[in-house]
C-alpha cells in the first residue's frame, strides 16, 4: 500500500483504501466493540479503517491495577497497527474523530476525511457523575489509560506529602482514601490499593503509621457488587472489610471538593483522594455529530445494531442502546462489546451479499471480581464462586482474554513476582511531583472530550 | 521511626534524626553517587539522610532503550524507599534541594530543612550544549528518566504524523532522526533506533517507504566511541552503516531549530527529531548555593573527594572535579560515580573514628557499548572484544548491576520478548499526541533546573 492521502483544495486530506470497488467499513474506536468488528472483518472482502485516538487497545478490565501499581500500562495495552500486521486490509489511523456526515457518509478526523459504505460507531463510554457538584473537577476516573497512571502518582505522592506534615488533621485526610462506587471496579481497585497499603507502603513509609489510613468504599445501594448474587457481595464486603476497608453501604455522596467528600445528611469526609468508579455513559460527543441519544446517553438502534433511519451505520459497545425482547437493556461490560462488535461486522457481511442481518442475542459469560491476595468472586456458568477457586478463574479468564503473547507473558510474570514478594515495584511518580493540581493537568490529557 | 517533623515559627519544617548523638550525614541525589555511598553507611554507626526529586534510582545506561520503546522505566528504576527498607538508618525524602548553607550545615529543601555534620553531594549533571544555538529548545536530552518517554511518544507520532502527510519534502523531514554526538549513548541509541524502525515500525506502517526513513549520527571528531581503541570505533561505525545508520564524521553542529539542523559550512538537514548526547556537563545549580566551579561544571575537591575549605562536604559522580596525580579529571561514568560515593561514605566513618581519609583511586572496569542484535564493542580487562562476546558481556554487565531481582527478571523476560520477535512492544503514545509543542511540555516536567 503507498500513499494514497490527497491534498483536497481545501487543505484537508481524504484517505482512500487501498480497493475502490471493495464496500468500505469504517470502525470508529478500537476498544472491545471496535477492535472485534475489525478482527471479525479482516480477512473478509471488505476494506477497513479503523480510528481511535490512541494507537493501542486497552484491556479495560486491568485497568485498575495499573492505578494500584500492580502492572504498567504497557502490560495492558497493545499497539493496534500491531494486531492487524498480517491484515493489509485493515488500515489503521490514530486520529481524534471529530465529527460525521451521516448524510454524506464520511467520517471527519481534523483535516482528515472517510469516505464510507458501512459504518461501525464505538467511541465507548466516560464518567456519569449524576450531577454530584465537584465530582468531575475533583475525583480521579478510572475509565482510560490516561486515568491510571495520575491516580497512582497521587496516591504515592499523599504518601510523601505525609511525611513532612506535622499536623495530624491534615495527615488524616492526606491519607483518606475515597472510592465512590461499590461495583466491581470500585471493589477491585479498592482491595488492590488496600494491598498496596498493607504490603510496601507501610513498610515503606516510616513515619506513616497504619492508624492513619484509611480506605472507604461509599456505595448508594444497601450492598456491593449489585449485578451479582447477594452471597457474593456479602463475602466482597467482608472480605474487603478484612482487608482493612470500610464499607459504607446506603450514603449518597453530594459534593466533591479538593480535600473532602461531603455525603447526604451533612457528614463531611476530610479526603484529598476521590476515586469515581459510581457510573458511567455513552460518550456525549456523539449527540453533537446528530446522533439520537437515549437514557444512559446510549444511541437507540434496532435490533439487528444498526440505526433506524441508517441501516449502513452500526452502533455497538457502552454507546449501544439495543433492548432485548422485553425492552431490557444490556450490561455495558466487556463481553456484550465483543458480541455486539462481532455481530455488527456479520450482519455488514450478510448486507454485502444481499441477506438480512441476525438481531443481537447476548451469550453472558458471567461476572467475576478480585478483592485480593486469594479473593475473588465468580457468577459464571450459572454458579456463584468464592475465594481461591474464583481468584483462580479470575486469573485464567483474564489472561486468555488480554490481547498478544507478550502482554499474557509480562502480566503473568509482573503477578507472580507480586505474589511472591507481597510488593508493588510499578512505585515510580513521574509527573510533576507532590503538586496536588498537577493531577487535573496530567489526567485531562486524553480527556478533552468530558 | 514517630513523626520527627517539627513547625517552625517561619512556618517551615525542620527533619531531625532518630537520633541526636550519632554522626548525622546527609546525601544529596540517588543516583550511583549517592545511592551506593547511602549503601556503604547504611549498616554503620550513622543517621543517613537521602534526598532525591524523583522517589526512584534510575539505572541510567539502560535509558536509552526507554527512549527506543525496549523497556518500560519501571524496568529500569526502583524505588528508593525499597532500597532501604531494612535499613532503618537511613531516612529517604522525595524533595528538591533548593540550597546549601555551608557555614550552618544545612540542606534546604523548600520548607524543610536538613541540619548535617558531613554532607555528601551527588546531584550529577545536565546536558552541556556548548552555546549551539537552539539546541536546548528543540533538541531531546537523554538524561534524565523524563527525557526518554517524551522522545518515545515523538519518534512514534513521526510516523503517525507521516502516514497523513502527503507532501514529501514534509514526510522527509519527518522521518529524519538525526543523534547529536557518537559516544556511547548516540551510539546506542541510533542502533537502538534503527532495531525499532526496521523491525515492527516499517512493518507496521504500511504508509512509510524504508527509503523515506534516515537515522543520521553527526560526530563532530574524525570517529566514534571516542573514549574507545580506535578498532572497537570502526567496527561500530561499520556495524552502524549495515543497519542503515548515516554516520557523518567531523561535522559540526551550529544551530537546531523545530525542524533542521544546520552544520557549520551552511548545510541545512530538514529533521524533527534531534537528540541530543554530544556531552554532559555537572549540574550549574551548585554555583547558586556557593560552591565552586571549575571546566567542564565541575566542582574542584581534594583528592579525598572534600571541598578544600569544608573537609565535611563530599563531592561524588558527574559533579566531582577531583583529578588524579597528573591533575587529570575521571571520566563521568556509573562506575567512577560508585566508587567515589563509597569513597567519600569510607572517609566520612575514618574521620568520625579520628583517622584521616584515603584518596580516590579509580578502579576502570572498562566500557560497553551494544550497536544492535548480537552486536556489542567492549575495552574491558585490558582488552578489546567486539561482536557477540562483548554482546554477551555487555547483557551480563548490565544486568548483574540492576538493583533489584524483579527489575532484572522484567528486563531479561523484554530482552527475550524482543529478541526473539524482533518486536518492541513500549509503542504506546501516552500524552498529548502528535503535537509538536508537547513534547516541551511533556519533558520539561522534570527538568526545571536546566
Amino acid at each position: 500500500m503507498g500513499i494514497r492521502g490527497r491534498t483536497r483544495p481545501s487543505g484537508g486530506v481524504t484517505m482512500e483504501p487501498a480497493s475502490d470497488e471493495r464496500p468500505k467499513v469504517v470502525i470508529v474506536g478500537a476498544g472491545f466493540g471496535g477492535l472485534w468488528a475489525a478482527r471479525t472483518l479482516a480477512r473478509r472482502d471488505v476494506d477497513v479503517t479503523l480510528i481511535d485516538r490512541n494507537n493501542f487497545h486497552t484491556f479495560f478490565p486491568l485497568l485498575y491495577q495499573v492505578a494500584a501499581a500492580e502492572l504498567v500500562p504497557t502490560d495492558i495495552a497493545h499497539p493496534v497497527r500491531s494486531i492487524f500486521r498480517k491484515s493489509p486490509s485493515v488500515d489503521f489511523h490514530m486520529l481524534e474523530v471529530t465529527g460525521v456526515d451521516l448524510e454524506g457518509r464520511r467520517v471527519q478526523a481534523g483535516d482528515v476525511s472517510f469516505a464510507y459504505d458501512s459504518l461501525i460507531l464505538a467511541p465507548g463510554s466516560v464518567p456519569h457523575y449524576f450531577g454530584v457538584a465537584g465530582a468531575q473537577e475533583h475525583s480521579f476516573p478510572l475509565r482510560w489509560m490516561a486515568d491510571a497512571v495520575p491516580l497512582r502518582h497521587h496516591v504515592l505522592t499523599r504518601f510523601e506529602a505525609a511525611t513532612h506534615e506535622p499536623d495530624p488533621a491534615v495527615r488524616r485526610r492526606m491519607l483518606t482514601f475515597t472510592v465512590v462506587g461499590g461495583g466491581p471496579t470500585g471493589v477491585e481497585y479498592a482491595g488492590a490499593l488496600a494491598e498496596l497499603i498493607e504490603g510496601p507502603l507501610l513498610r515503606d513509609y516510616a513515619r506513616v503509621r497504619r492508624s492513619e489510613v484509611r480506605v472507604l468504599v461509599m456505595e448508594a445501594n444497601d450492598r456491593v457488587l449489585g449485578g451479582m448474587p447477594a452471597s457474593l457481595g456479602k463475602y466482597a464486603a467482608e472480605r474487603l472489610a478484612r482487608q482493612g476497608v470500610t464499607v459504607r453501604l446506603g450514603v449518597r455522596v453530594e459534593r466533591v471538593t479538593a480535600d473532602s467528600v461531603e455525603l447526604a445528611g451533612g457528614e463531611v469526609v476530610p479526603s484529598e483522594t476521590v476515586v469515581w468508579t459510581a457510573g458511567i455513559q455513552g460518550d456525549p460527543i456523539v449527540a453533537s455529530w446528530g446522533f439520537p441519544v437515549g437514557p444512559g446517553g446510549r444511541v437507540p438502534v434496532t435490533r439487528e445494531l444498526h440505526l433506524e433511519d441508517h441501516p449502513e451505520v452500526y452502533v455497538v459497545g457502552d454507546l449501544c442502546g439495543v433492548v432485548d425482547e422485553d425492552g431490557d437493556p444490556f450490561p455495558q461490560v466487556a463481553q456484550a462489546a465483543i458480541q455486539q462488535g462481532r455481530r455488527a461486522a456479520l450482519n455488514i457481511l450478510a448486507r454485502a451479499e444481499g441477506k438480512s442481518g441476525d438481531p443481537f442475542r447476548f451469550r453472558d459469560p458471567g461476572m467475576l471480581a478480585v478483592i485480593g491476595r486469594n479473593a475473588a468472586v465468580a457468577h459464571v456458568f450459572g454458579r456463584a464462586f468464592r475465594g481461591f477457586v474464583a481468584w483462580v478463574l479470575w486469573l485464567v479468564i483474564h489472561l486468555a482474554w488480554l490481547v498478544g503473547f507478550r502482554n499474557r507473558t509480562l502480566v503473568l510474570v509482573n503477578w507472580g513476582l507480586n505474589y511472591l514478594f507481597f510488593d508493588r515495584a510499578v512505585r515510580l511518580i513521574l509527573d510533576a511531583a507532590g503538586e496536588p493540581d498537577s493531577r487535573r493537568v496530567a489526567s485531562g490529557i486524553d480527556r478533552v472530550k468530558d
